[in-house]
């Protein structure tokens, strides 16, 4: 790996550090199943959170903030009208925005609202699985008529192709979680083969991870593919040092609570030693 | 227990691996209180959870799951609109519903909407402690007319027989917990002393229970009865081993994990061995 | 620390058992960010929790507990409304009522419902941090015009005196937690120096706070002020005790069980032992 990190010259150490130097407090409107998570794995890696969702407050909660997260998870029309207001705000003040699109293939009412906040408001990062970034990627697509359909929505390659598009079209850095994870600003690739297969077992991994992308974009922003990359790395590398400690009698619970733990523990020494990506 | 098992050729072991098998996606509408909790123990189980209660997109959520848990905790009316919408659009794909009616008997707000409920949407299951079941058996009887409700509410004989009415009234299989649990579906009944006095010290258990339930009837759909059995008999016995764990500093927070782990680690032989019921 | 109890004669044992003896159900109206750890914490003490927010049920449930916690975060309009009915009918049937405004300096929202709260629902205690204190007692007092604003905003004794000028207003048992946590009924002010620097990594102390303020005070209705000086002091000691379990590899994940087991473990004598306050 030694041999990546000299060609791209990413700095996975100072991203990470920048994060317990700078403490971002990091707005999120999250879902309720994985909100207690969200919060503490962010004070886990130095920053922290308020959460906050109606529309009626959001951009008086933005302003005192460093950074935005918005997942779209157990969504109501309101919360909704409450995430695009809160993302309008924080463009406003040029806050560093994380989107995750849960669940965006799986109902038309968060595939349609998700499209409609890729007009409206600029992100930074955009964290998804393989169907959620494809939902975006073809729904964006396809917006620009049948014949751009046909060009892009279901690209056979993949996960990659729909990473770099979206990316691309929104201008924000892609990452796509999976077996191995995808980090994209449209040109230059990550691929990150950190992470365990018990995180599968553990509900809101991926939440987690983009309240983690919140605090590193928000207090690395003049990097943020950088930043984005040693998020990814940091919590594929706390999943398997958590695993580690991982007993006999153990399970997902336990193992949720020490995936935090590691995040808490890790240095960005550690996060240098142990990251595992190349570039394609 | 063997002569039980033999007498009623209940399969407790077929009942649990075929959950590991199938891995059911269970759309889970609950309270947000013990959300997380239900969505990491149909994971230990071997399921998996998608959360969304808002009329909008339950239909589109609903579908691409193989079952449903409706609980009505921390309730609103758009929530409860969401819950009669999911569990139409499950009844109309056929997808097994379990009903938990927590505080059915502490609102009239509760008891109306269920009672209502009750009469638009079909259950596999409705898992209950004794008043909650008892006001949705006394609620169904008066609806029939005074001499219904002087017939069976109020009933002396107590769980058992609000068990067995709501179970003949509903056509589903009605679980009361308590010190011991109730199963029935209207003519068998199972009594389970599986279980610790400690469980009561977490909140959501019931919660818990019933997102299991939701996973256990999903993969056994053919023998709905028996599923509940295993699922109740599946929480006492993780109850009791995670019990075997706690040491002199662990509280009500370490065993709330311990549970959740001892379900991870549960195999269908370890049920079969620890499972206690019997058939009245 | 034997002086200082002799001297005001505060029994914090007996403050404590008195919660494992009366077992108060308490009804809670809290954010969903920390609503799961409320209900254990609650659990832990003694006590047990119901949680429930809608204005159309809030009178029914809040009749069938003891004591009533309304904490005002991730708020929208229909659960400000709920908890603006809850408070009403809580104090109606003669209910301990406990105020977390949590935010309350941070959105308008927020700060106008709670100064709107304050004219109508009567509290037995307040707990916030210093700049939630700060929101209150100055809004309050600007509430009386400029004159009084002029006398009492912005005052340079700080915390302390908040909090006295909060608890006259309103006639509550105020409580600013912070390093050191100060309770005060506008007389009488306590400074306690339990807790550790690690609890401030853990996403929603405060709020377990609050919900161990309400089985304390409903459990201790004719000694309020003891009472939060018990449960202040009992919170303070927990985060020591458990602080002492964590080992090399924990973080706050582990912290945050072993705090809520260590609230599960502690006996009236545990805490009349650890205690660390003084009268001011």
């Amino acid at each position: 790996m030694e041999m990546n990190r000299s060609a791209t010259n990413v700095d996975l150490c100072v991203c990470a550090d920048q994060v317990r130097v700078h403490k971002p407090l990091v707005h999120c409107i999250t879902n309720y199943v994985t909100a207690n998570d969200c919060a503490n794995i962010l004070l886990a890696c130095g920053g922290s959170a308020i959460m906050a969702e109606d529309p009626e407050e959001v951009a008086d909660i933005t302003k005192v903030c460093d950074g935005l997260v918005l997942n779209i998870g157990t969504p109501n029309p309101r919360k909704l009208e409450g995430i695009r207001a809160a993302g309008i705000a924080a463009n406003a003040l040029g806050h560093p925005v994380v989107l995750d699109p849960v669940g965006a293939g799986s109902s038309t009412m968060r595939r349609e609202f998700v499209l409609e906040l890729l007009k409206e408001v600029q992100f930074a990062a955009i964290r998804g699985n393989a169907s959620e970034i494809a939902a975006l990627a073809e729904g964006m697509a396809a917006g620009r008529g049948v014949d751009a359909e046909d060009e892009s929505a279901n690209d056979a390659k993949g996960a990659v192709n729909h990473a770099k598009q979206l990316a691309k079209r929104t201008g924000a850095t892609v990452i796509v979680t999976g077996d191995t994870d995808v980090i994209t600003d449209g040109n230059t690739v990550y691929r990150v083969s950190n992470g365990h297969p018990m995180m599968r077992t553990i509900t809101g991994t991926g939440c987690q991870l983009s309240a983690l992308l919140g605090a590193y974009v928000t207090a690395n922003r003049e990097r943020v593919l950088e930043a984005a990359l040693a998020a990814v790395c940091a919590m594929g590398f706390c999943g398997e040092t958590a695993h580690e400690r991982v007993r006999p009698q153990d399970g997902n619970a336990s193992y949720r609570n020490y995936i935090i733990d590691a995040v808490y523990r890790m240095t960005g020494d550690d996060l240098e030693k142990g990251a595992k990506y190349e570039v394609c």
